[in-house]
């Protein structure tokens, strides 16, 4: 038992399951940037056979036989102590990896695969003619697949365990069961907790800044070509120390980052001539998931431990990047001088402290992803509520559009007039990814509480962002968090770095620290 | 028997090899177009895998079983009755993949894709150092493979059996081998009387035309910026009537086409700013290639008959476009306003006469993709003599500089300074490649003797090119040759258009025509 020889085995099948993995990544990365239209229904086929392949590959039988060979992960997280313990977490999270696989029937894989497309189709058409009824069946039927999936993840049968020993809530604990896909560990009523207070307080601080004149951000209602803005991106992507021998930057329609191999990781942007933020923090953005995954250590490249820690372990990353430095006095005063070499006409007048103000204006928006700091978190928690509702059966997706007024009038204070700028305005839901969006304002609280040790190990942060010596933050993140890919669940990761459990403090008080300065409350 | 069952199982196996090497198609393309410097070892183990994954499909007992129990290909090359003609050509297809693919040893297979990677990147150093040396050891294992695979394939044995009874040629039928591989049914003595023939005639053409003045082509030397390069390439395209909705055109470092779909067909081109022509006439050169793949009908779509029905057929279309329609003056009288209208300063003078008069300049060059139409076919010969020689071991790998040197000198009568200029300008070798060259000016015999018919066909062929009414000869070119895929053998094809078997003669009455009229004897 515990011999070598099986697990090499395992090994092997882990890099190649991971390769599939990486080769469906080409795929994808093609299809949100260079695929021509009619290439669309072939390339799904594609990906399909491949998920499938890679698919069978880990759930082969041997698989299965291996891991009950090496017995059951003990209780003890970090297990055997007869194995090194990295070979421990690589079987913990493989065991993981197998036991979500090999749960889930192949027939219902590839019809969910098949749904979901068809339902992203479905999407994008009832967003472009602002109509919920085209997108409602598919609504349906992907919470159908969602709740399937938690139930043979064995979240229902638990549910029904608990239901008869505690009178506990089934459809509560099918939400869980999709939550712990993206946040392993993580509970619902646990989310519920941090989101209450974070609402509260964010709510509170949104109303004192209301009461407050705005920075004067006009000159960003510009016309800022695009291709200077591109030359700016490119130029940011240097600074931040992006490194282009293992990565770069296309366009696609919405930004995101995948790895395409272990020194392949490539981010996208998206450009409006009338927006230059838009898409200059989202390259920000960006290349805070990119560092993270160009940060795993060679030992786990290639195999299932080169992964973050959980979704919003990732998202506390492009955070960072994006709103702790991306937004923040200091890399400002250094960059403007940059953007308005690119814009010398459109920003001539200004300084690094008016952009500073202008790029942190507070005013909340129907649009998630047009957000500021401050009420990015409430378009989360309005997620969560209405989403755990959807896949607890409370809530009638027939029903969807109007909540979603109600909920986007009582948490942001906003009408929402039409569907398209409302409930059909993300792309999660129709792609089946319940339990995702707290991931987001999550990240935000990991993000900030890991600052405050970061800035006790390194004393003069701020001198470090004024100057612009990035390295020296790379450094203290890879040593932290980057090292040690999906070895921890972000739990035990964040005990690791700050000796705490997650918190809404360390976020709260930087936020309202930020905006009580900038607003002069 | 021939029940629809396992005929359905066969077709079945081959939509995933396809559709697998599809997925491989995009991997290369990446590999050639965006990868990143680091990503270059990872993509090249996704490729292996992915490449090991489709071989496994293909030659799976099952494969093995169904042919056997289908039957073997009769004489008679349209087949058993029986079954509907379709059905027999992809029999006939599928048997010839698989027969190929399961004669080979999974290891060797897997050995030598390893070994091409790392011969190609010697290449690539070879030729950057001007170091042959660096190349040589890497040069004598393609070719061990090489033979190594002529013999898996029977050819050796065959070999060996006309040795005993005929006193034949071991070496020569080695080679026969690989051509096959490229161009079915061809042998290297029927190449080799064609070559003859065309070394003859086109070198007494060079020597009239190296007599007679030579056009002004003077004005190519200027710089012409790239961004107006490829901003006239686009609008070529689109002249030429490429579907950007079913393909694209981006940057590499040596122009291709790939098919990454049935509807997703992409070409590349490269760039210098010193040399208008090179970009520009790769760009018609794809899109021929790319139109030839874009014309293969519904029925073939996503099987092993979507393919051409050579290598020298798919070099016949691109050669068609490029040269036939691409170098002639009724194309450039209509196209260079055009021209004209990207580069105002650069060419103001000129008109379309002179434009045609300069891209047809003959100009023997070390470098054959440099090459104009009458010299092309002599570097395709030369190497045909010298990969013949090599695989037949007749020619030490040593000596191929030197011998380069003297083949260069007597068929082109230049002096080759470097061997990065020299035997080191092709890719093909380092990939083990042999027995391909060839395909290229038998692609200009095909394509010319074509020519022919369809100028019977449509006698206003002149018109039809001088008011760029493609879509007739792309309809014309649709119905006699891309509908067949690869159901017939390129012999076959040309016999079905023409009536008659490959000769020299339409190329060559086409380019002798061409050149005394331009050079005026």
């Amino acid at each position: 038992m515990n011999s070598g020889k099986p697990l090499e085995i395992l090994h092997q099948i882990d890099r190649e399951y991971c390769c599939l993995e990486k080769t469906a990544a080409v795929l994808r990365w093609d299809q949100e940037t260079y695929l021509p239209p009619g290439g669309v229904e072939e390339r799904a086929e594609q990906l399909a056979l491949l998920e499938g392949i890679a698919h069978e590959r880990l759930i082969n039988p041997e698989t299965g036989r291996i891991l009950a060979e090496l017995g059951s992960v003990p209780e003890n997280p970090r297990g055997d102590r007869t194995l090194p313990e990295l070979e421990r977490d690589f079987l913990k999270v493989i065991r993981r990896r197998y036991d979500r696989a090999v749960k889930l029937p192949p027939d219902f894989v590839s019809a969910a695969a098949r749904a979901e497309g068809l339902s992203q189709a479905a999407w994008v058409r009832a967003r472009g003619d602002n109509n919920f009824t085209l997108f409602l069946p598919h609504l349906k039927t992907m919470i159908d697949f969602a709740r399937k999936r938690a139930e043979y993840w064995g979240f229902g049968d638990r549910a029904q365990n608990r239901n008869k020993a505690q009178g506990g809530d089934r459809a509560q604990t099918l939400y869980d069961g999709l939550l712990d896909a993206y946040e392993p560990g993580m509970t619902s009523s646990e989310i519920g907790a941090l989101f209450a207070v974070l609402r509260e307080r964010l709510t509170s601080l949104l109303e004192k800044i209301k009461l407050c004149p705005p920075p004067d951000a006009s000159f960003l209602k510009q016309n800022f070509p695009v291709e200077r803005q591109s030359a700016f991106n490119q130029k940011i992507m240097d600074y931040l120390g992006f490194d282009r021998g293992r990565g770069r930057l296309d366009i696609s329609a919405h930004p995101f980052t995948t790895s395409l191999g272990s020194h392949d990781i490539r981010i996208t942007t998206r450009y409006f001539s009338n927006n230059l933020l838009s898409g200059l923090f989202s390259v920000i953005h960006e290349s805070g998931h990119a560092f993270y995954e160009m940060g795993f250590p060679p030992e786990l490249r290639g195999t299932c431990l080169a992964d973050g820690a959980s979704m919003a372990l990732h998202e506390s990353q492009s955070r960072f990047w994006e709103n702790v430095v991306g937004r923040s006095r200091p890399f400002w005063k250094a960059c403007f001088p940059m953007l308005r070499e690119c814009f010398p006409g459109e920003l001539q007048s200004l300084n690094g402290e008016a952009f500073y103000r202008a790029v942190n204006e507070v005013k909340p928006s129907l649009i998630r992803v047009d957000a500021d700091e401050v009420s990015y978190s409430l378009h989360i928690i309005l997620r969560f509520e209405l989403e755990k509702r959807l896949i607890g059966g409370e809530l009638e997706p027939e029903r969807l559009p109007s909540v979603w007024k109600d909920y986007t009038r009582e948490y942001l204070g906003l009408e929402s007039e039409t569907d398209a700028d409302g409930v059909l305005q993300d792309i999660h839901w129709s792609m089946g990814s319940f339990g995702y969006f707290p991931s987001y304002a999550l990240g935000n609280l990991y993000g900030l509480q890991i600052l405050e040790k970061l800035k006790k190990d390194i004393p003069a942060y701020e001198t470090t962002v004024a100057e612009g010596k990035f390295k020296l933050l790379y450094n203290w993140l890879e040593e932290s968090i980057y090292r040690w890919g999906c070895r921890l669940e972000p739990g035990e990761l964040l005990l690791n770095i700050t000796g705490e459990r997650l918190s809404v403090n360390p976020f709260l008080d930087y936020i309202e620290g930020k905006y009580s300065e900038l607003y002069g409350f």
